[in-house]
């Protein structure tokens, strides 16, 4: 996507080094606009807990290029696959919930494992790295043409009028490489010349939806407000939202979802007030190996320190500032699990199908 | 409530000069513990306006001491009623979702129109102010006596592990001059020696929850934990919530309740998790003129300054941060009304009744 007047995608390799993988800090967005330099498998390792990537299909291609650059800090003492499973288990274990993760970094190690003649580790695993990104950005393209009609119906019943939009989180470009998931059906009915206003969630507690969507947004020209995470039920209630469209980083055979933690009171507020709630994810989302999404995803905890304070600019600079008493302990869970039955369907690269196992097992039974 | 060695009220008179009313300036807690002069009218539009003093009982017993206030800065050349009722509309007009504030200025206004004889309007208004003070402490004891033996039940049931308690914004003594009304419950069943436990909800925009009842518990050593907004769902969905305990800016007669926005999600929360969710009030919070609180409140819209930056302490000062891009646009309801039909009971100084109006009826058929 354009940031300014230069085409990005949220990771890629450097083109003058080999060695170096260059991702989009976005730990200083909105206020920075900066390119890390990643050289290292704890390099990426490092990137993703800390969330300078993030995002479940950008953590999954940040987790292809970390076994690439694993195959670059080989030492020719060792075994080559005791090396390079250890590198595969360390990143993979980087963040639980999405599992995008331990998808793309076992789609790189399936390919280099079933390496082409001629080829050397790392050409095997770089090529694969790319296939992910590639597969991600088409997979974003796809669902923003699967998801534009159901934006473009809403203008239609509307009359024009702006279809109202309520996202939480960053589900855009930069959490997809390009494009986004949620995004990419505003980005398309945006450049379609179809009226959309977004509501962003801030998204405490790393505010992903006032830091990144916000600015995303703001880069592509879309009208959006910003709002508290308390405020979309309100809005619900007046009428205010014609649709939610939420990301996702793992979602369940039988169509249960974990995103963002807060995705759930949004989706409680959409069905009460009988407003269509769509999760839009890439099927490298789906975990067909689990039933029951509350019981089988894991739930990320992350430091505590990320409740009791909030970074923002002042005078030109980041700041983290303390909200609360001295030595007050907060809880930090990452994601929450919306069941099933409180979703309108999803939204992914093959189509739109209901959040229930018959329909994805239709839809994906390459998966299976 | 002790703060250090000392009682306080977080509203009273100055004990040496009468023309000062004294409030814990709530805009610098927790970060700074400060005392703040109310002197004309006008400070006490102020200080409701910006926050200095809130909650529904504290800016109705605010708004009785403005109309204390207001029979000092009298000029003998003018109307006194004339005056007064100026006075009342203005300082009624500050904030207008919480009813407790018209209800208490009126109260006040009722007082000094029937004045005994041998009274100044003065000496009159001070102690209608006074009245609606102890009214609401009396009130807050109540609750508490009448909202303790939930807990006790629960804890009973749970063998005396804790009960986990989630609460929303502040309704605690510094919203409520003493005890609190959600606090009070909790107060009693902490001192009581039963084990209880507090979640909670940070509260953006204005983070009452992580400023103000963190900092209340810590004072009071009652356990708690903060999270974000966010997160009770996902707490409730894991059985980690036994009961909700929120407060209530205004009630209808049929039993619809309007709070903190954000209040309403929690309420879907419990409901879609059977777990229990009570609106704790003083009667003074009810409106007996709307029957349906969606359409009938009025919720407030604030500075949307209020969601792009956050204050909190750095460095041993209150600091400002941005937390957003430079220019985008924000909007700020400050309540949100949940309907009847999810809250479980009112707890209220006359004792707890369904959200409905024949019981709400019959417990204040004063009110009518």
């Amino acid at each position: 996507m354009q940031v300014g007047n230069k085409n990005y995608q949220s990771i890629w390799l450097d083109e003058s080094d080999p060695s170096v993988v260059r991702v989009i800090d976005q730990q200083k967005l909105p206020f920075s606009f900066e390119i890390c330099e990643l050289r290292s498998v704890e390099d990426i390792y490092n990137a993703i807990k800390e969330m300078t990537v993030r995002g479940a299909p950008l953590i999954g291609a940040a987790g292809a290029y970390a076994i690439y650059l694993a195959t670059l800090e080989m030492n020719p003492a060792t075994d080559p696959w005791h090396h390079l499973n250890n590198a595969s288990r360390y990143i993979s274990s980087c963040r639980p919930t999405a599992v995008n993760l331990s998808w793309a970094v076992n789609y790189v190690m399936e390919k280099i494992k079933s390496l082409p003649s001629g080829k050397s580790l790392s050409e095997a695993a770089l090529e694969a790295a790319g296939e992910v990104c590639r597969l991600e950005i088409e997979n974003c393209r796809s669902i923003g043409s699967y998801g534009l009609p159901l934006i473009e119906e809403i203008s239609l019943k509307k009359n024009g009028a702006p279809v109202n939009i309520l996202t939480h989180c960053n589900a855009g470009w930069l959490a997809c490489i390009d494009y986004g998931t949620v995004t990419a059906p505003i980005y398309f009915a945006h450049e379609a010349g179809i009226a959309v206003h977004v509501w962003v969630d801030e998204t405490r507690p790393r505010n992903q939806g006032a830091r990144l969507t916000a600015w995303e947004l703001q880069q592509a020209g879309v009208p959006h407000t910003l709002i508290a995470d308390n405020t979309g039920g309100h809005l619900m209630q007046h009428e205010m939202v014609d649709i939610v469209l939420v990301g996702c980083d793992r979602a369940t055979r039988n169509g249960d979802v974990a995103n963002k933690i807060g995705t759930y009171l949004k989706a409680l507020a959409a069905k009460d007030n009988n407003i269509p709630f769509y999760s839009v994810l890439p099927s490298t989302s789906i975990d067909m190996s689990i039933s029951d999404g509350l019981t089988g995803i894991p739930v990320e905890e992350r430091d505590p320190e990320e409740v009791t304070t909030i970074s923002g600019s002042s005078g030109g600079k980041i700041i983290n500032v303390h909200i609360c008493p001295e030595n007050t302990t907060a809880k930090n869970y990452g994601f929450d699990v919306t069941p099933a039955r409180l979703i309108t369907g999803l939204i992914t690269e093959k189509g739109i199908c209901r959040a229930e196992e018959k329909e994805i097992v239709k839809l994906f039974s390459e998966k299976i």
